[in-house]
């Protein structure tokens, strides 16, 4: 344990290591450089932290993040609302909405089920995506979550959920990325590829 | 560029984003999990950071970081004040108090010389150095700055400010560090160990 000379000091090294992938080492080093700023740039580095837990609106219809009750995209009039993408968190949606791709609207479950790390479906929006639909004139549901075990099972769990609605259910292509080489592609990647192959139009 | 769905959130990347080493994907990782926290945990953190620079004093003798006028290394009455350590930082205070090897004090530079960073000796704290071993009865000063060019330039800078008053100088032995091979020791590093060999009393 390194002793600090300065229980302020200590205070800021102890809070900055709280965030995730920061050690000690690093929070010090963070530490000293905001004691290096101008005393109104460490107020402002302060208090836009504390607004943003405070002032920050999630919305009621996809729960991404906002500033306003309904986010921009559900508030968009020129997007397609009877395609729904649900996703694990905003970090999702802000990769989908760079591609430009999908004028849909989305559903953020705030996670995946994992049982490892105590987290069930109760603990997620798959109830409120369930309501959604039922209450909702929804025409396809797009599952993009990521491609592990947690995935596939709240995929899987989401799927049963839905199967007795009348809507398409779809998930997002797995295959070999744009710009990689076949010989270094892996085995299940590479076979899923193969099975779902599609019309070649180019 | 990405778009934020929310201002609030991009301000907290962005001001996360300022510190050293932590890029826009990162900021927004920590901006993210700050808004799962608790409100009490974010506000204790946004003001942590606020109070570190308002309350942080820097010792008047030293100026080392210290919640007092006077670090606590500076007001212990068992360390010896005619030995004085310069170091460039508060980071090599903690590394040499970890040693337990060193008694005497220290003298914080604040940088180094570095013509390249436009950083020049009235940058650092040497005039207050050559004031302090004028009024101070002052034995030796031990140099303990970083071997790279700014470290040597600055060692040499003040090697000539002090240079005519009657102290021993000294510096830190550069060697093979204990538990390194010496196949692998870079030549310098083995060539100025070789030269500043010591008897051995093993």
């Amino acid at each position: 344990m390194q002793q600090y000379p300065s229980i302020v000091l200590e205070n800021a090294v102890n809070e900055f290591a709280k965030l995730p992938g920061i050690g000690r080492k690093t929070a010090l080093r963070l530490a000293l450089f905001l004691l290096k700023q101008k005393d109104e740039d460490v107020e402002l580095f302060g208090n836009t932290m504390i607004e943003l837990k405070k002032s920050v609106h999630f919305c009621r219809t996809c729960h991404n993040i906002s500033d306003f009750d309904e986010c921009e995209i559900c508030a968009d009039p020129n997007r397609d609302k009877t395609t729904v993408c649900v996703v694990e968190s905003i970090k999702d949606v802000m990769a989908i909405e760079n591609t430009n791709a999908y004028k849909g609207v989305y559903h953020l479950l705030g996670g995946l089920i994992s049982p490892m790390n105590g987290i069930g479906p109760n603990d997620l929006e798959i109830a409120s995506l369930v309501e959604r639909i039922a209450n909702n004139e929804i025409k396809e549901i797009v599952l993009a979550l990521n491609p592990n075990m947690e995935g596939d099972t709240t995929c899987f769990f989401i799927y049963r959920k839905l199967v007795d609605f009348d809507i398409k259910i779809t998930t997002i292509a797995r295959g070999v990325a744009i710009g990689d080489e076949l010989e270094y592609a892996d085995e299940i990647t590479l076979g899923r590829s193969i099975i779902n192959r599609i019309n070649y139009s180019g």
